[in-house]
């Protein structure tokens, strides 16, 4: 999982990619907002803002026990990795997480200056949470790097759960930003590389656009195609197959031209067993039997 | 005032002293527990202790935005005496509060191994919080140290506002651990001494014992008399009279033996009334002229 969001505020060390799943899985998401905590208050947050603190980041109270939980861990020495085995197990997420590397790895975006910046205000490169938060993902973006993924190495366990896989499954996730600081390590994208028959990428895009967020935007200012067919170009080297959303049909000849087979179903996720459905037809592709609808 | 205390949890820079001056003030202090915020909720601590963190530092929700705020101003690089004015105006105390220092200044205690410690365990140090709050001053105390404070500078304001006080009034706090800190950086020692015949203490001892809190235990444990003569005996350099409470009157001639004036006055504040009543002795004792009781 992507650790390339994380950020330090007033002290506290925030993993919000990790928690979004961990809460996601235990069944504590807020189903309104799809980040946090359902039924959470914001007494901390309300305070911090009437201090006038920085308070563009949504720290819940019950979600601080988490960040406190695990600023207090790493200081104590533990590893990344180890705090979000934790983290999963008590908070009731019965799935393996593992965050891509335990070493510091920061997605850094240099963007356009903000339309209220000085006049003549030079370009600047701001953290993933400033870009995605504070600016609301409503800036430019010139370019994107993954300071210190070079030297991360892969955090106990990724390796093995890539090789051991019966399928490797790239979700729907932003490209750039979520999957990219991944492969970015490099032991891992050989990893996946290794794997490439049985990786499998579900597209974001679908019909040009991004379903949520600012992957398509994102692509086209970096220089790709906003489409399933930049999606395979980007995915090619380390996947064999691209998942994409029946809209997108007619591009299935161009996603093949890419060097990807091209699995055209339905791949908007509105309810469970869209998204049930949706996990049979990419582990399918990947080569695997699963158990037949329920 | 003392920032010795001061203890990072979490990530979070707290300053116990400063936030029970500032939230008492203010009129927020929980009058319940003498620390802390009224009408508090503890969501966040709560989780921290679900999950399995450490949650002996009482933390309440609002509570964190105090050391949210402090934490991010900090790491701006603004001075702990800054923050701690920020915060007192925005929270609303409305008399100017100064850290005897900005400079980095730890209470340490060494203290007997707990009960429960390993057979044999050597003494160890722990931080002021540890002490009172985690092992609830129920061990004995060996030695203290300032840690720090002899390379530590007055904050802006302090050496200041000891020359151009009417008087120096010393509260009822703990001479070792709540004053001591403020004493033993060297400039404000010297400044307070220089005022000591404006400078008057207030005894925390009442009878032989603290009103509360470990004042006479950790007296008797460092070697001092737990007494009003034991607590003129270490304030004699500094301050010039010492106000005690009426039961000690007997004692009045053996604190004046110590080189102090001994003003006897109720000096056990039930009350505002009461607290306004030792306020007016004090300051007559130290040459000041107050309007009369309204």
């Amino acid at each position: 999982m992507n650790c390339g969001d994380d950020i330090v505020l007033g002290g506290l060390h925030i993993s919000p990619d990790l928690d979004t799943v961990i809460y996601c899985l235990a069944g504590e998401l807020d189903p309104e907002s799809g980040w946090g905590l359902r039924n959470e208050s914001w007494h901390a947050l309300e305070t911090l803002r009437r201090l006038g603190g920085q308070s563009w980041f949504a720290l819940g109270d019950r979600d601080l026990g988490t960040h406190l939980y695990r600023t207090q861990r790493l200081a104590e020495g533990a590893p990344l990795s180890v705090v979000t085995a934790e983290l999963g197990t008590r908070w009731g997420a019965e799935v393996r997480l593992l965050p891509v590397t335990d070493d510091r790895l920061r997605t850094r975006l240099t963007i356009d200056p903000p339309a209220e910046g000085a006049a003549g205000a030079a370009e600047t490169e701001v953290s993933f949470q400033e870009y995605f938060v504070k600016l609301r993902h409503a800036v430019a973006v010139r370019s994107v790097r993954f300071v210190g993924a070079e030297r991360a190495r892969p955090a106990p366990g990724v390796l093995r759960a890539v090789s051991a896989a019966g399928a490797v499954v790239i979700a729907p996730s932003n490209p750039i930003v979520s999957i990219g600081p991944i492969l970015a390590v490099p032991e891992v994208r050989r990893a996946v590389t290794q794997r490439r028959e049985h990786t499998v990428a579900i597209s974001p895009i679908v019909a040009g656009a991004a379903l949520r967020g600012p992957a398509g935007r994102l692509m086209a200012e970096l220089g790709h195609e906003a489409s399933v067919v930049g999606v395979a170009r980007l995915y090619a080297p380390v996947a064999s197959a691209l998942v994409v959303h029946s809209e997108d049909a007619p591009l299935a000849a161009a996603v093949e031209a890419e060097g990807m087979r091209c699995i055209v179903t339905p791949a908007i996720m509105h309810t469970p067993d869209d998204a049930a459905a949706l996990a049979r037809a990419t582990l399918a592709a990947a080569g695997l039997q699963t158990p037949p609808s329920q």
